[in-house]
């Protein structure tokens, strides 16, 4: 995500013990050597740009002057760093050689001219350099981190006594996740083997020293996003210890009040951002109890209670006389992106999806007053959902003063149990009949229908969205699950620009997790 | 220079032994600290740019976003390497810092707009970074060497929720000249005193670990910048180790049949590039005997005459049946810069001169019968100058086959020593009078000028000319000699762009030794 909101007055509150243990946990990474498979073109093509094969291989490039160009294909998308053999021929090098170089996720990434970026977000994420090498021959390190699966080299100049000849061109990759430990899929049906496929691999370029939510942009540690990754990996990479470490960063780095913050940082220090999203807070007690039914660590769950319990409790503050989330202007619940969605009635349907899981915390910890107490929040929210933002003439959720019908809305009330299976289910449908008013525009929200659909028995339509939302990226080229998805509009994105949209991005990935939890056991 | 022929079937002649002895003299570099000593706009001015101080002193800049621009004066040239601080303000960087360096040896070139740059020799030359910072706060050590007085950072991106403050900066100046070596200059004239620190600092910067022609472009070493340096060297820095070094470089590095190159790369191992000049091979001879005069070092002068003595047999298989040095093609002997400047008769006067300097040579090692042979070309090249070059009804030497006039052949034969010292000066006297044919167009053929009329006993002239065309660049603003200098035309570029002109050239820094050696002592 990238986001542009900041808390007033703010004020982090540190554990320092939390933040000991994490750092203690920060996994060392796996570095596996990769090399480009061949070289490419990027052309246009229907509307967007492909890469066509200029060569099935790549040893070293002919000899390259000015405005020469080269682009490698690495085969699929990595993360790591960049090295490569600049050898000049002719004459000596008597001047430095000059190179741009361009990582792409995507070729649409090759193809754009970056100096006519119009984004609202950082420029600074496209990846392109332009580099000086003044003496030759050289091995040319890159010190930065690049998300990529094209490279494009040109050469902006050496001089008109010699030219520079490209070998050795090698991306060290990194990663904390082990592809050898995710256990093998036993099905004979090839979409879910590569939706499958390309999800691990999404997956495994997000996992680095945190789960990042895309290795490309914004590189960091989101809450909303290490959920979704955590249920993952427990199907698939089973690093537990890195869900861990990023469970005590976040009950070790809060924002004021203890308030668990939207994402942190990790270098050069780590830190909590002063961003704070009401849904992604409350994912902290949720993700904390995925945790412990994944792994029975009875003592994280006993030592990070009281950090879900304050979430419960901060969030429980926002709720008004009528028993409901009160409605805010401004950026301070997720749930999806998309222009004009009402955040009230989801942020409502996750205060009740929260609790729930506060309960089973408080159950499993023997607190028992407590677990008493969340059970009535539950319940009196409950009552208020139905009661204000229930429209039976509708048979839609509501939400905020205008009444908006979401797609995010609904299914965040099914996921909420605010209704039994058979009225989700019937809710469900209605909404897939009628597809009213906003709908959902990231696989982020799409997995929380896929969730949805799932929980209220649904098997067979969960499959076929799934098949049919990630299904299309596949058809569409993805090598990983991008950030954003809209079948209708491939050049979507909420930053102005695609060029900024992550391409390789973690909250996509949990069709690993849906297969291998639901689809094929 | 910048040149871009290239003998052909090039095979270096490497004598390893005099290439270890240079390797031996390789100087440690001096480093000084030098910080910005104010902010400065850079505005059009007089159909060229001025800086024009903004701020008396720079300790830190405002919190800079996207497009802000900072223009730091060090006061002075400097040649170095650069770091700063990056401090973000306001909320955590939630993505990379994205900065363009611009370095200016003049306000020119952060004035100009590069990516217009459509001159001959390589854009790499231009000193310009865009560089990404991921991580903040940072401190920012440049890799690369830099010559400037100019530094103008841009931010082009931050993000929308924080800005950066630069801070710090510190240029860790190098050089293997000590000023503190330099003799004092008693005089009461501030205009020798201003030409003198400016030639001085001119010097200083581009003797690094050899004389290089200038620290911003080509950054090595030419053969007849040396010749100038090693005789300013001798009468300011007096860093003769580093003069032996470079004699030993060009002595162990030669060309095809051991000709000595127009100039040396040092990195990443020493080497000739593939240029021969003719003059500039016959000033090997020269520079090794102004260095023997400045040492006595007899050592280096037995071990080297060989080497001496080749490039003046060498050069005598260039003269044709007539007693001349045959008339070329192309890019053949340096002489000047000037379109046009035909290079017979400058070439046929220089290997006169450097011939006198070979009797010298074998005279001090007692060798009377190469003197004398080297005595009797002296004598055939000078009759043949006399009948086919001299042009008695014109009054000056002519060059080529179309018999052209230039200041240069006529500077040069005064050097030959052709006439005797009072025909010289009438042939001086009517050249500056009638100001025929093809004129001087750099510091490094002035200078040749200057030391005509000193030779010719002419020291009123040579004092008028050093301060009208020197003083004259020091009116236009230089704090270093430039390597060109038209006095009618600033903007004049041999290179098709003032923006690749390196503005601390070393062949323009003769006035310290013109000023210590003739008109202050």
């Amino acid at each position: 995500m990238a986001i542009t909101n900041s808390i007033k007055d703010f004020h982090p509150v540190v554990n320092d013990a939390f933040v000991a243990t994490a750092q203690a946990l920060t996994p060392e990474l796996i570095e596996t050597e990769v090399r480009p498979v061949r070289v490419v073109n990027i052309v246009p093509e229907g509307g967007d740009y492909a890469a066509v094969e200029a060569a099935p291989a790549f040893e070293r490039s002919a000899p390259m002057g000015r405005d020469d160009r080269l682009c490698l294909d690495f085969g699929d998308h990595r993360v790591g760093y960049v090295t490569f053999t600049l050898t000049p021929v002719g004459s000596p090098a008597d001047a430095p050689a000059y190179l741009r170089l361009k990582f792409g996720e995507i070729p649409y990434e090759i193809a754009a001219d970056s100096s006519l970026y119009s984004g609202e977000i950082s420029r600074a994420w496209i990846q392109e350099e332009v580099i000086h090498v003044d003496v030759l021959p050289a091995v040319v390190s890159l010190p930065r981190r690049y998300a990529f699966r094209y490279l494009e080299l040109t050469v902006l100049d050496t001089s008109a006594k010699y030219k520079v000849v490209v070998s050795e061109v090698v991306c060290r990759g990194v990663s904390s996740a082990d592809m050898a430990a995710v256990p093998p899929l036993r099905t004979d049906d090839p979409e879910l083997v590569r939706l499958d496929r390309v999800a691990l691999r999404t997956m495994h370029d997000c996992m680095q020293t945190v789960f990042e939510d895309g290795p490309k942009r914004d590189r960091r540690l989101w809450m909303g996003d290490l959920r979704l990754q955590a249920l993952t990996n427990y199907a698939t990479f089973r690093n537990n210890d890195l869900v861990k470490r990023c469970l005590y960063l976040f009950a070790g780095l809060t924002l004021n009040e203890g308030r668990v913050g939207a994402c942190l940082f990790t270098e050069p220090l780590p830190r909590v951002d002063d961003t704070a999203l009401f849904d992604f807070s409350l994912f902290f007690p949720c993700a904390l109890w995925d945790y412990f039914e994944a792994t029975s660590d009875r003592d994280t769950l006993t030592e990070l209670a009281p950090t879900a319990y304050k979430q419960l409790e901060l969030s429980l503050k926002d709720v008004d006389g009528r028993g409901l989330v009160a409605d805010r202007e401004g950026w301070w619940c997720f749930l999806d992106w998309g222009d004009g969605l009402n955040k009230q009635a989801g942020a409502h349907a996750v205060l009740i999806y929260a609790l729930r899981r506060g309960v089973s915390i408080v159950r499993a910890l023997g607190d028992e007053v407590r677990a008493a107490a969340y059970e009535g929040h539950v319940a009196a929210l409950t009552r208020a959902a139905l009661e204000h933002l229930w429209d039976e003439k509708l048979g839609f959720f509501v939400s905020g003063a205008e009444r908006q019908v979401s797609w995010a809305s609904q299914v965040w009330f099914v996921l909420a149990e605010v209704f039994d299976r058979a009225e989700n289910a019937a809710l469900l449908r209605c909404l897939m009949k009628q597809n009213p008013g906003v709908p959902m525009v990231t696989p982020y929200m799409y997995h929380h229908f896929i969730d949805a659909l799932l929980r209220s028995g649904m098997e067979a339509e969960a499959l076929a969205a799934m098949k049919s939302y990630w299904g299309g990226m596949l058809r569409d080229g993805a090598d990983t699950f991008w950030e954003l998805y809209d079948p209708k509009d491939r050049y979507a994105s909420p930053y102005g620009s695609r060029l900024v949209n992550s391409f390789c991005h973690a909250w996509s990935g949990t069709p690993a997790y849906f297969i291998r939890t639901h689809f094929v056991k």
